[in-house]
């Protein structure tokens, strides 16, 4: 499930409701390029601003779309309540494994995250990957949380949007059945190269093949040729800037996100559209 | 509206429900005491962990038990579309303020902030408080965006989480009719020693003699009394520490917050019984 090229489409809105069709031509290029998993529901799919209700229906869509290729979805969610009913309703509509980021409104405490997960990972029967991401949760897993967490029944890897220090030291220390995997696009390949085994990654919701290209050759000048994309990612986010690509591309609605979040405009917008043309993504 | 010592209230659960009956308990000493607002269903009141439903029925039964006393309801939420939703259905419940934080999980930007509150401030009929708390939201206002923001219809009070370094600076670039009102209950006496003008307080709730004592002489002795509390509210969110007095109290049943979220336990929980005694406050 969590190895090789994991590919995070967007969710497109279109009046501020869940475009299906739209989703549905997202999903299928990256079938047919044949990426290792569909990360659907991810921060990229706006997964904490939908409902319930919504993410059940968006995970039941993207099953029946998938062909073989196995999906995962974002169980996250301020209350454990809730967390719980998603993760029971992500299995039932057919998701082949879990992500879960320790979302909170008030940060939370080291025990309290604990805690969270050692109540998911007992319910639960479809693997899980530990999402850390502290620029959307503020909470920073310090290493001895993270392998603690990563010894819990059902967890199978961890998504970190940083390269350790050691990676090696950080493999011995994680269960061998715990994959490492990569996020934030711009350090991939060169995770990849050091011995990470997964990259959950933004632009191979919308260029598969150009991620399936550096992922598979670990091919760190590919990416470096994508530096100037890289840059926008960093400054205004990759949603904002994924979310302006498929708008430009007519492939989904604008505006795409939701209010009050804005896909690029202005002159970034321009600075996108000369990239994405001299990179032949447009 | 925003004036004086306005109170905090916790929304206490009984096994995850909201608990009217606790709630109409805590609300009753407030009144009594003859606080300036009541600021239900702030941070301290969880309500970014409730349904539009419940903090809606939540407000009805404040404003039912609030007498004269003027009820402010946070309207924060992830999506526009359910500030808006909670805008009008606070209103409709009878708050005659309401509190509005960028809550957020992708960190917002300058301008989805400004346009956030211009579209907030132009749909409500009742005076609106900015609320500045980086440690929820992960977004801090620059003094910019603040002037901006605060010139907008309806707003009527800045909720700093700081004291700024020139107050009479910042006063003088706010308009006249915004009142500056400081929350961090530690930092309150010498605020409004330094010309702040209401405290947003979380000791409001549960000890509103306490607070009015140190809101009404601007008693920084008094408030200095209580650096152990301030010290907990500190180490582990005031939240927590509130939801402890009030299970240790019985006042509220235990777990009182949303899960993950825990009080006080073990050690601290004891170490603030021990304050509590030594303060007479228990």
């Amino acid at each position: 499930m969590f190895h090789g090229l994991s590919a995070f489409p967007l969710t497109p809105l279109r009046e501020g409701k869940f475009d299906e069709q739209a989703f549905v031509q997202l999903l299928r290029p990256l079938v047919d390029a044949g990426v290792d998993s569909l990360g659907i529901l991810g921060s990229t799919g706006s997964y904490a601003y939908l409902t319930p209700e919504e993410r059940t229906h968006i995970t039941r869509c993207a099953v029946a779309h998938a062909d073989n290729i196995p999906v995962s979805v974002s169980i996250g969610a301020l209350r454990l309540d809730d967390i719980l009913r998603l993760a029971d309703e992500a299995q039932s509509a057919g998701a082949r494994g879990v992500l879960l980021a320790p979302v909170s409104y008030q940060r939370l405490t080291a025990e309290e995250v604990f805690t969270l997960y050692e109540t998911v990972t007992h319910r639960i029967s479809v693997p899980l990957c530990i999402y850390d991401n502290p620029a959307t949760t503020g909470f920073e897993f310090n290493d001895e949380l993270l392998y603690a967490v990563a010894a819990l029944p059902n967890v199978k890897s961890v998504k970190l949007g940083r390269t350790p220090d050691n990676i090696a030291h950080m493999r011995a220390r994680l269960p061998e059945s715990v994959t490492l995997g990569i996020s934030g696009d711009w350090r991939a390949a060169s995770a990849l190269q050091a011995g990470f085994d997964v990259w959950y990654s933004v632009i191979a919701g919308l260029y598969p093949q150009t991620a399936l290209a550096i992922a598979r050759a670990k091919d760190t000048a590919a990416s470096d040729r994508l530096a100037p994309l890289w840059a926008l990612f960093r400054q205004y986010g990759s949603l904002r800037v994924m979310a302006a690509a498929a708008e430009m591309s007519g492939k989904v609605a604008a505006p795409a996100l939701p209010f009050p979040l804005a896909s690029l405009s202005g002159k970034p917008r321009e600075t996108l559209a000369a990239i994405l043309a001299e990179l032949a993504l447009a």
